[in-house]
């Protein structure tokens, strides 16, 4: 059956794009992983991605007629119906007809779709939410995304761009936000709102192992690196992350009392370094902000593929549209 | 066939019952009112639910037993599966099996649901979201509630609490909220809490035309007093409901991001008696909250079945749920 047969899952970061070759189960049969080179531009990277998926088929021994489809798991907002980026700040595009492009290079199926709803689809199937009919995704890294299964089904909304967790309002009229708005979870507790924070203390005077990272360029401050300041009792990284958890309470604890979900999954890359050490703070204040019939019925859990959870959602979402 | 026989909804409020006997194409046949009569206690007030039923089938020129099915919108939480009435604090109910006891008096199958989900329910497939795919439903009264449909389908969630968009969090810390939380939405834009901020206000030496109705009690505050002072000019009301439409934009927007539904509906006593005043306010508060994408596709609107919409959203559980 076609549906049988292994498809293609690809996860387009700024950085690197990872391809995998992955059957019904969930199995990886092959892996490929390439540096995106985004400032090589629009069609360099296109061809990097297209690269990808040929080694990783290369690599499951099969040849690209043999894969029935394949979806991109690519930051936005997003046409998933179209297969249109709309835009990707951090590769500088507007308006790529991802997946005609990517067809025309590959001859296979192409669907894009957005890379944290794919985190989620990927851990809803295979990962910490499997079984659940109801999941709320929220992947925690240089900014905030966050995916949403409603009655079993990944919900892209009428826009395509559903699960905007990270620029939901948690203090109104309050910190700046990336995304022109004011107050939003992710101008709070992203990492790049984390290093925001560290950064204007350090300026106020306040020591940190990390003052000469968070100098200049907030992005230089690595998950990582958080992880080693908050081991080595860093004062002021454990306040600016533990203050981070407290507004990741807020907004996940409205979400929990607006969706009823049945699984939280807490993922990206402040959770992957620090998930202990974080989870259960954020637990602890998701349980101040949310009421007590919506908890009673709620599991809070880290997320559980690590960096596969894109490009297996992304083989979920690939089957599955298929089919439609 | 069964499926196209009239069935009743029912609307339980604190201070009145309103049933009513529904065709499968929305067409009320008839309809009966009776007060509540919370303070005669449990059974008294079941016997009035089932009162207005046998009233309002009557009416109709029907007997029970032509009626396969009633559903009750209820102030929750509640138990939608088993039909418990987990808590009504303006009832002074706690686990009450409502669905059973009203079984037993009618003999008419009965189902039990969240009254402002059925709110939502009833404007999705008969008033002003007709059509959609996805509703964001959010009633402002004395209370704040929320109901939403995703994929064609009401969202009970995992608790069957799902849509309590009346306390997400707008500003962290914030307000103290009838919930026990804090900076909750309803806290600064459910009536109570307009009443509060007048009544604070007239305290200050703030001068207003409903200085003595928000004296002492809140709740005498209606929203046909608040229309009057807002008609006649009173700047501290006017101050007051624009503050709430600046909040209620903070939480909508928040939600508009996180869902991207195709159709908000905005309704209650609030938006009822001031609709036309207050929605452009709100608009455009909800438009500086939620983002480009989720806003090119959806519409916000209001209500259209007032005192209804409960009644007929029930009439379509019951038909919905008696086929499942």
């Amino acid at each position: 059956m076609e549906n049988d047969r292994p498809v293609v899952g690809v996860d387009l970061g700024g950085t690197k794009i990872l391809s995998a070759v992955v059957r019904a189960d969930g199995a990886i049969l092959a892996r490929a992983k390439l540096p995106t080179e985004a400032s090589g531009g629009l069609e360099h990277v296109i061809d990097r991605i297209a690269q990808s998926v040929f080694d990783a088929v290369r690599e499951a021994r099969l040849s690209p007629a043999d894969v029935p489809a394949m979806a991109v798991g690519s930051p936005g907002p997003l046409d998933p119906h179209k297969g249109i980026i709309l835009e990707a700040p951090n590769l500088g595009w507007k308006n790529v007809p991802l997946g005609a492009e990517l067809e025309k290079r590959t001859g296979i199926k192409t669907f894009v779709e957005n890379d944290v709803d794919m985190g989620t689809l990927g851990e809803f199937v295979f990962g910490a939410a499997k079984g659940a009919d109801s999941v709320l995704g929220v992947f925690v890294g240089t900014g905030i995304g966050g995916g949403i299964i409603i009655h079993g089904k990944l919900l892209r909304g009428a826009a395509g761009v559903a699960g905007e967790i990270g620029h939901i309002v948690v203090k109104r009229n309050g910190a700046a936000c990336n995304c022109g708005g004011r107050g939003c979870m992710e101008a709070y507790a992203g990492r790049w709102a984390v290093a925001r924070y560290i950064h204007k203390a350090v300026r106020k005077g306040r020591r940190s192992s990390v003052a000469r990272v968070v100098k200049g360029d907030h992005v230089n401050l690595t998950s990582g690196t958080l992880r080693s300041a908050w081991r080595a009792d860093d004062k002021l990284v454990r306040k600016a992350l533990t203050r981070a958890c407290k507004y990741l309470g807020a907004g996940i604890g409205s979400v929990v009392n607006l969706l009823s979900p049945e699984v939280v999954v807490i993922g990206g890359g402040v959770f992957e370094a620090l998930g202990k050490e974080l989870l259960p703070i954020t637990v602890k204040h998701i349980r101040r902000n949310a009421m007590e019939a919506s908890l009673r019925n709620v599991r809070i859990v880290l997320a559980a593929l690590g960096d596969d959870a894109n490009v297996l959602g992304a083989s979920v979402a690939a089957r599955q549209r298929l089919c439609e």
